[in-house]
Protein backbone atom coordinates (compact mmCIF):
# COMPACT_ATOMS: atom_id res chain seq x y z
CA UNK A 1 0.00 0.00 0.00
CA UNK A 2 1.67 3.17 -0.81
CA UNK A 3 1.36 6.27 1.45
CA UNK A 4 -0.77 8.24 -0.27
CA UNK A 5 -3.31 4.76 -0.65
CA UNK A 6 -2.93 4.18 2.60
CA UNK A 7 -3.96 8.28 3.60
CA UNK A 8 -6.81 8.17 1.52
CA UNK A 9 -8.42 4.98 3.76
CA UNK A 10 -7.50 6.84 6.71
CA UNK A 11 -9.59 9.79 5.13
CA UNK A 12 -12.33 7.66 4.43
CA UNK A 13 -12.44 6.10 7.97
CA UNK A 14 -12.44 9.77 9.29
CA UNK A 15 -15.01 10.63 7.28
CA UNK A 16 -17.42 7.35 8.20
CA UNK A 17 -16.17 8.24 12.28
CA UNK A 18 -18.09 11.51 11.62
CA UNK A 19 -21.76 9.80 10.60
CA UNK A 20 -20.46 11.02 6.66
CA UNK A 21 -21.63 7.96 4.35
CA UNK A 22 -21.38 7.08 0.75
CA UNK A 23 -25.19 7.94 0.34
CA UNK A 24 -25.01 11.68 2.06
CA UNK A 25 -27.27 10.32 4.94
CA UNK A 26 -26.50 10.78 8.40
CA UNK A 27 -25.40 7.52 10.32
CA UNK A 28 -27.31 7.00 13.41
CA UNK A 29 -25.53 7.80 16.99
CA UNK A 30 -22.91 9.48 14.93
CA UNK A 31 -20.76 12.22 16.79
CA UNK A 32 -22.05 15.71 15.16
CA UNK A 33 -19.90 16.48 12.10
CA UNK A 34 -19.33 20.30 12.93
CA UNK A 35 -17.47 18.73 16.11
CA UNK A 36 -15.17 16.02 14.59
CA UNK A 37 -15.14 16.19 10.82
CA UNK A 38 -11.06 17.00 11.23
CA UNK A 39 -8.30 14.89 12.50
CA UNK A 40 -7.34 16.70 15.89
CA UNK A 41 -4.00 18.25 15.57
CA UNK A 42 -3.72 21.33 13.51
CA UNK A 43 -0.12 23.21 12.18
CA UNK A 44 -1.04 26.09 10.27
CA UNK A 45 2.01 28.07 9.03
CA UNK A 46 1.93 31.16 6.91
CA UNK A 47 5.23 32.49 5.22
CA UNK A 48 6.00 35.92 3.71
CA UNK A 49 8.31 35.97 0.90
CA UNK A 50 11.64 38.06 0.58
CA UNK A 51 10.01 39.02 -2.81
CA UNK A 52 6.27 39.10 -2.54
CA UNK A 53 5.31 40.20 -5.96
CA UNK A 54 6.93 37.80 -7.58
CA UNK A 55 4.57 35.00 -8.76
CA UNK A 56 7.61 32.87 -9.88
CA UNK A 57 8.97 32.67 -6.40
CA UNK A 58 5.06 32.39 -5.29
CA UNK A 59 4.68 29.28 -7.85
CA UNK A 60 8.40 27.91 -6.13
CA UNK A 61 6.91 28.50 -2.59
CA UNK A 62 3.81 26.08 -3.72
CA UNK A 63 5.32 23.86 -5.38
CA UNK A 64 7.22 22.76 -2.75
CA UNK A 65 4.38 22.98 0.11
CA UNK A 66 2.53 20.58 -2.22
CA UNK A 67 5.40 17.70 -1.72
CA UNK A 68 4.29 17.98 2.09
CA UNK A 69 1.00 15.89 1.22
CA UNK A 70 3.21 12.88 0.43
CA UNK A 71 4.40 12.56 4.49
CA UNK A 72 2.42 9.73 5.32
CA UNK A 73 1.47 11.42 8.99
CA UNK A 74 0.04 13.89 7.14
CA UNK A 75 -3.83 13.44 7.52
CA UNK A 76 -5.08 16.55 5.20
CA UNK A 77 -3.38 19.18 3.96
CA UNK A 78 -5.09 23.17 2.77
CA UNK A 79 -2.85 25.47 1.15
CA UNK A 80 -3.99 28.84 0.33
CA UNK A 81 -3.41 32.46 -0.20
CA UNK A 82 -4.66 34.92 1.11
CA UNK A 83 -8.59 35.24 0.45
CA UNK A 84 -10.41 38.25 -1.01
CA UNK A 85 -12.57 38.81 2.38
CA UNK A 86 -13.38 42.07 3.42
CA UNK A 87 -9.83 43.54 5.51
CA UNK A 88 -11.00 44.71 8.63
CA UNK A 89 -8.84 45.69 11.16
CA UNK A 90 -8.08 42.51 12.80
CA UNK A 91 -7.42 40.76 9.15
CA UNK A 92 -3.79 40.15 8.49
CA UNK A 93 -4.04 39.45 4.39
CA UNK A 94 0.18 40.50 4.61
CA UNK A 95 1.46 37.14 3.80
CA UNK A 96 2.16 34.99 0.53
CA UNK A 97 1.24 31.66 1.55
CA UNK A 98 -0.88 29.87 4.26
CA UNK A 99 -0.45 25.62 4.80
CA UNK A 100 -2.36 24.13 6.83
CA UNK A 101 -1.77 20.17 7.89
CA UNK A 102 -3.83 18.37 10.23
CA UNK A 103 -2.21 14.87 12.01
CA UNK A 104 -4.02 12.70 14.33
CA UNK A 105 -1.44 13.46 17.61
CA UNK A 106 1.50 15.18 18.43
CA UNK A 107 3.80 12.37 17.42
CA UNK A 108 2.76 12.86 13.46
CA UNK A 109 3.31 16.31 13.72
CA UNK A 110 6.86 15.68 15.26
CA UNK A 111 7.57 12.85 12.97
CA UNK A 112 6.74 15.25 9.94
CA UNK A 113 9.40 17.96 11.50
CA UNK A 114 12.05 15.50 10.97
CA UNK A 115 10.97 13.31 7.56
CA UNK A 116 13.20 13.67 4.54
CA UNK A 117 9.99 15.05 2.51
CA UNK A 118 9.92 18.23 4.77
CA UNK A 119 13.29 18.75 4.78
CA UNK A 120 13.83 18.70 1.31
CA UNK A 121 11.28 21.70 1.37
CA UNK A 122 13.37 23.33 3.84
CA UNK A 123 16.28 23.08 1.72
CA UNK A 124 14.54 23.99 -1.52
CA UNK A 125 12.28 26.75 -0.41
CA UNK A 126 13.93 28.48 2.60
CA UNK A 127 15.74 31.08 0.47
CA UNK A 128 12.08 32.74 -0.91
CA UNK A 129 11.04 33.56 2.55
CA UNK A 130 11.67 36.21 4.97
CA UNK A 131 9.15 35.33 7.48
CA UNK A 132 7.43 32.30 8.75
CA UNK A 133 4.80 32.44 11.54
CA UNK A 134 3.64 28.54 13.20
CA UNK A 135 0.92 28.49 14.97
CA UNK A 136 -0.02 24.42 16.15
CA UNK A 137 -3.66 23.83 17.58
CA UNK A 138 -5.39 20.40 19.08
CA UNK A 139 -9.27 20.03 19.44
CA UNK A 140 -10.76 20.40 22.31
CA UNK A 141 -13.39 17.73 23.21
CA UNK A 142 -16.95 18.94 23.17
CA UNK B 1 -34.43 19.56 6.19
CA UNK B 2 -32.42 21.35 9.39
CA UNK B 3 -29.34 23.11 8.99
CA UNK B 4 -27.05 20.67 10.82
CA UNK B 5 -28.76 17.53 8.32
CA UNK B 6 -27.65 19.99 5.64
CA UNK B 7 -24.08 20.28 6.49
CA UNK B 8 -24.05 16.85 6.69
CA UNK B 9 -25.35 16.14 3.29
CA UNK B 10 -22.98 18.52 1.98
CA UNK B 11 -19.84 17.10 3.96
CA UNK B 12 -20.65 13.78 2.67
CA UNK B 13 -20.98 15.60 -1.11
CA UNK B 14 -17.70 16.73 -0.61
CA UNK B 15 -15.69 13.54 0.89
CA UNK B 16 -17.23 12.05 -2.54
CA UNK B 17 -15.81 14.78 -4.30
CA UNK B 18 -12.61 13.92 -3.26
CA UNK B 19 -12.78 10.24 -4.25
CA UNK B 20 -13.35 9.12 -0.70
CA UNK B 21 -15.44 6.49 -0.92
CA UNK B 22 -16.96 4.39 1.96
CA UNK B 23 -15.60 1.42 1.30
CA UNK B 24 -12.15 3.29 1.46
CA UNK B 25 -11.01 3.04 -1.73
CA UNK B 26 -10.21 5.52 -4.08
CA UNK B 27 -12.60 6.46 -6.99
CA UNK B 28 -11.23 6.43 -10.57
CA UNK B 29 -10.01 9.85 -12.53
CA UNK B 30 -10.90 12.16 -8.76
CA UNK B 31 -8.98 14.69 -7.37
CA UNK B 32 -6.03 13.83 -4.84
CA UNK B 33 -7.76 13.75 -1.53
CA UNK B 34 -4.32 15.32 -0.38
CA UNK B 35 -5.56 17.95 -2.29
CA UNK B 36 -8.87 18.33 -2.39
CA UNK B 37 -9.93 17.47 0.95
CA UNK B 38 -11.61 20.79 2.62
CA UNK B 39 -13.84 23.29 1.44
CA UNK B 40 -11.72 26.09 -0.10
CA UNK B 41 -11.74 28.84 2.05
CA UNK B 42 -10.50 29.07 5.23
CA UNK B 43 -11.01 32.04 8.25
CA UNK B 44 -8.58 31.06 11.13
CA UNK B 45 -9.09 33.55 14.29
CA UNK B 46 -6.67 33.23 17.71
CA UNK B 47 -7.84 34.49 20.50
CA UNK B 48 -6.23 36.30 23.45
CA UNK B 49 -8.31 35.91 26.88
CA UNK B 50 -7.58 39.16 28.89
CA UNK B 51 -7.40 36.32 31.78
CA UNK B 52 -5.14 33.97 30.26
CA UNK B 53 -5.51 31.55 33.26
CA UNK B 54 -9.16 31.79 33.96
CA UNK B 55 -9.99 28.23 33.06
CA UNK B 56 -13.78 30.05 33.35
CA UNK B 57 -13.20 32.01 30.76
CA UNK B 58 -11.60 29.98 28.29
CA UNK B 59 -14.52 27.52 28.76
CA UNK B 60 -17.13 30.24 28.21
CA UNK B 61 -15.34 31.25 24.86
CA UNK B 62 -15.24 27.93 23.74
CA UNK B 63 -18.46 26.92 24.28
CA UNK B 64 -19.49 30.11 22.18
CA UNK B 65 -16.94 29.28 19.66
CA UNK B 66 -18.86 25.25 19.49
CA UNK B 67 -22.38 27.92 18.30
CA UNK B 68 -20.41 29.20 15.36
CA UNK B 69 -21.02 25.26 13.72
CA UNK B 70 -24.87 25.45 13.50
CA UNK B 71 -24.54 28.65 11.08
CA UNK B 72 -25.58 27.04 7.94
CA UNK B 73 -22.73 28.47 5.46
CA UNK B 74 -20.05 26.84 7.93
CA UNK B 75 -18.93 23.73 6.10
CA UNK B 76 -16.54 22.46 8.67
CA UNK B 77 -14.89 23.62 12.17
CA UNK B 78 -11.69 22.84 14.22
CA UNK B 79 -11.55 24.68 17.75
CA UNK B 80 -8.62 24.09 19.75
CA UNK B 81 -5.93 25.43 22.41
CA UNK B 82 -2.25 25.32 21.52
CA UNK B 83 -0.78 21.97 20.91
CA UNK B 84 1.88 20.86 22.97
CA UNK B 85 4.71 20.80 20.08
CA UNK B 86 8.00 21.65 20.33
CA UNK B 87 7.90 25.77 20.94
CA UNK B 88 10.36 26.63 18.27
CA UNK B 89 11.24 30.75 17.58
CA UNK B 90 8.88 30.34 14.54
CA UNK B 91 6.00 28.79 17.02
CA UNK B 92 3.33 31.24 18.19
CA UNK B 93 2.23 29.38 21.64
CA UNK B 94 0.83 32.46 23.22
CA UNK B 95 -2.84 32.19 22.35
CA UNK B 96 -5.81 31.04 24.27
CA UNK B 97 -8.06 29.41 21.75
CA UNK B 98 -7.77 28.84 18.23
CA UNK B 99 -11.41 29.01 15.37
CA UNK B 100 -10.92 27.77 11.91
CA UNK B 101 -14.04 27.96 10.04
CA UNK B 102 -14.42 26.09 6.45
CA UNK B 103 -16.07 27.39 3.58
CA UNK B 104 -17.19 26.87 -0.15
CA UNK B 105 -16.23 30.24 -0.87
CA UNK B 106 -15.50 34.19 0.48
CA UNK B 107 -19.46 34.52 -0.02
CA UNK B 108 -20.31 32.09 2.56
CA UNK B 109 -17.59 33.45 5.06
CA UNK B 110 -19.04 36.82 4.16
CA UNK B 111 -22.63 35.45 5.42
CA UNK B 112 -21.26 34.13 8.37
CA UNK B 113 -19.99 37.46 9.57
CA UNK B 114 -23.67 38.70 9.32
CA UNK B 115 -25.19 35.94 10.81
CA UNK B 116 -27.45 36.19 14.12
CA UNK B 117 -25.56 33.01 15.29
CA UNK B 118 -21.91 34.77 14.90
CA UNK B 119 -23.08 38.64 16.27
CA UNK B 120 -24.93 36.63 19.44
CA UNK B 121 -21.23 35.24 19.84
CA UNK B 122 -19.35 38.64 19.99
CA UNK B 123 -22.05 40.15 22.01
CA UNK B 124 -21.47 37.22 24.74
CA UNK B 125 -17.98 36.45 24.65
CA UNK B 126 -16.38 39.72 23.37
CA UNK B 127 -15.51 40.81 26.99
CA UNK B 128 -13.43 37.69 27.36
CA UNK B 129 -10.62 38.47 25.29
CA UNK B 130 -8.03 41.26 24.48
CA UNK B 131 -6.99 40.33 21.18
CA UNK B 132 -8.18 38.45 18.13
CA UNK B 133 -5.73 38.25 14.64
CA UNK B 134 -7.75 36.77 11.79
CA UNK B 135 -6.28 35.11 8.97
CA UNK B 136 -8.69 34.58 5.46
CA UNK B 137 -7.24 31.73 3.20
CA UNK B 138 -8.65 30.45 -0.51
CA UNK B 139 -7.09 27.35 -1.40
CA UNK B 140 -4.99 27.65 -4.64
CA UNK B 141 -5.47 25.18 -7.96
CA UNK B 142 -2.72 22.00 -7.65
Amino acid sequence: MTDRSRRDVILAATALAVGVTATGTRAAASTPASKASFPPVVHHVFFWLKNPDSKEDLAKLLAGLRTLADIDTVRGIHIGVPADTEQRGVVDGSYSASEILFFDDVEGQNAYQVHPIHKQFVADCEHLWERVVVYDAKAVAP
